[in-house]
């Protein structure tokens, strides 16, 4: 088999909201399809790709560098002993002649590429791309299928409410409650112990006995931070998010030893490399925080398995792996490699976000789907972006 | 004043060498211009800049992100007090909703912007930058103008050379030395140590008492590196460059501990986090080692003062600090901050390296340029690159 094409689209996000750190306004992701000479009904298989959303598209990186690199490599160095598509050895060509170091925007395109070639993998196996993951790494497999924890995700700051805020933040909240979420993850400031302890209870009380974790995307005020940590840990959070900027490890060392609850981070470390001086620097605590390395930012599954590689030989588990962004690439991942929880938009019928549709979530869990390869398909508002990529073979 | 366009052109490089790591048979770079309102004659005053080679070229981040950010931006944010363009606010607006975190592409992308932007300034102040950037410092300025310390660089692998790759690598040795350069460095393999020991000598004797540097691009075999060291140690080498992977900071500085002569390391980190983990982490010797962080690569002269401040703060001196990237930009920062040594490709006429055409060295040392700006336009063979896209102001 060969591939034919690979098609990529910047999308648009502009959404009116914005975290401790960024605003969306102006927010772009891709979208890629790889075409593949394998036909089903006389139709292309091809293999889909949803970017993960915060750092921009990769277009420019696509079109200049990785997509004809791995259209011009020899077809043969692209597949297993099978005879099929090898995403591992897709990604050792697209890094061929690539400096070390410097894990930027690169890991992401290369990421994107990958998680294609493995939803294209899995659907000529005809099997859900949880399974195949599973299957490479030799975990057990159930006839029944996977089940896997989830989180959601929502209460971003909308700086079109106004006073009215913590009202909207609470409704955000108490929907996903009533959708089934029973973890909840909203955002938070960073700036001031007052109102985030406003906003951090506004949440809690909506939550109406679900937990409430609180992201303070690397902006916590460092003159706060005593107080600050303690104050979420009264108010009994599940865990908070990125307080430290990224590669901060010294300061993040520092909120490790006196947090009285667990800290997440990793989002925006996009490699092996990084990873491991998190692990090496960082002070994080095996038995209570979490690890949220976004899988396909960060060069996609086989650099994801190294870091937990690297993780579980220093006593770490796998269910303190949580990777970062919503889509239903890194929910197969976490279901098919048996990691801690995925992160999924609170809106589930979100194009850019939430799960298959009409996937059902019960106290914070849901069902992996049982369609071949990632299951785009069964997304009906994100497939009105994917479809065209994959539909006409003129350029 | 306000800026009335910014071109970038990606540029082919292909040159049939490679060093430890890469080769550069498919390497691009980008070249950009900044178009002002201001005329000068009737023509628009432009800035100009060129990338650092070894990372391709920028042009879908340009294209995609900041191009587009900064021409959008209120032109009064771009400027200072005297109403001139402020490269360092440019940098506020391009950096505007990006995440933190992830230093790989997007500091080569700001960074030449800014390096434009420093072009166009000191062009607007009549004055060679190394005299602006002097200015800004509060360093003292002399009349008579500025001498820097420059090394030369050369000894790539030429695959097509076969047998006679130590006669080609002493003919360029012997070259540079003739050229002017004292100091010289070479790219050299880290997999064998008696290839690695004949190839220095082969270097060294070339040399006829200048000093050789050797470049093991992040590819010492761990296996051999204890010895290797004691090898270069005894040849007597200037430095080691970039011995252990760029992020490995626990293999650097386990190196730093053994090595008899001075390590030379930070060309692939881009940015002020990334040098401050290499600061606290990287066990280098202030006395003795070498920091080589690419301005222009990581996010241009703004960050690159903070990479100085963090350093000196620890005790370092500015001495220590020798800049990747032979381009010309870089040998202004080098004159007008005070740096330590200047890279050059020893082959001065080079398009994509070299100096100012015309310009001598001795004892590797020259002479920085009094042309206002950078002085493009004193190197004919890479104006003729950059010249096209100041020209027309047709899209």
């Amino acid at each position: 088999m060969k591939l034919l094409a690979i098609r990529e689209q910047t999308i648009p996000l502009s959404a009116p909201m914005r975290n401790a750190s960024v605003s969306y306004d102006a927010m772009t992701a891709s979208a890629l399809c790889v075409i593949s000479d394998c036909l089903v009904d006389g139709q292309p298989v091809v293999g889909f790709a949803f970017d993960s959303i915060g750092r921009y598209g990769k277009g420019g990186l696509l079109r200049d560098r990785f997509i004809p690199r791995l259209l011009a490599a020899d077809a043969s160095l692209l597949l297993d002993s099978s005879g099929l598509i090898d995403p591992s050895a897709c990604v050792a060509v697209l890094m061929q002649n690539e400096k070390e170091g410097g894990h930027g925007e690169r890991p992401g395109a290369v990421g994107l590429i990958e998680a294609a070639l493995w939803d294209l993998r899995a659907k000529l196996e005809g099997k859900p791309l949880w399974r195949v993951l599973a299957q490479q790494c030799g975990r057990p497999l159930t006839a029944s299928g996977a089940v896997f924890s989830v989180y959601g995700s929502c209460g971003h700051f909308r700086p079109g409410r106004g006073a009215a805020e913590l009202d909207g933040l609470a409704a955000e909240v108490a929907a996903a409650r009533a959708a089934g979420f029973t973890t909840v993850k909203v955002k938070i400031g960073g700036a001031n112990l007052e109102d985030d302890v406003a906003r951090a209870r506004a949440a809690i009380d909506a939550a109406a006995g679900g937990r409430i974790a609180v992201d303070v995307n690397g902006k916590l005020d460092p003159l706060i931070e005593v107080r600050w940590l303690e104050a979420m840990g009264a108010l009994g959070v599940a865990w908070v998010e990125e307080p430290a900027s990224p590669l901060d490890y010294q300061r993040l060392a520092r909120i490790a030893a006196m947090s009285p609850i667990p800290v997440a981070t990793g989002e925006n470390l996009f490699s092996w490399d990084d990873a491991r001086n998190l692990l090496r620097y960082g002070g994080l605590r095996p038995d209570r925080d979490l690890i949220q390395v976004d899988i396909s930012l960060s060069y996609g599954i086989g650099e994801y398995l190294r870091i937990l590689e690297s993780f579980e030989s220093a006593g770490w588990s796998r269910r303190a792996m949580v990777p970062h962004a919503g889509h239903l690439f890194a929910a197969h991942a976490v279901a098919g490699l048996g990691l801690g929880m995925h992160e999924s938009a609170s809106d589930l019928s979100l194009a850019f976000g939430g799960l298959w549709d009409g996937t059902e979530i019960t106290e914070s869990c849901a069902k992996a789907s049982e369609a071949p390869g990632v299951g785009f398909e069964f997304k009906s508002r994100l497939m009105q972006w994917l479809r065209p990529l994959g539909e006409s073979l003129s350029p």
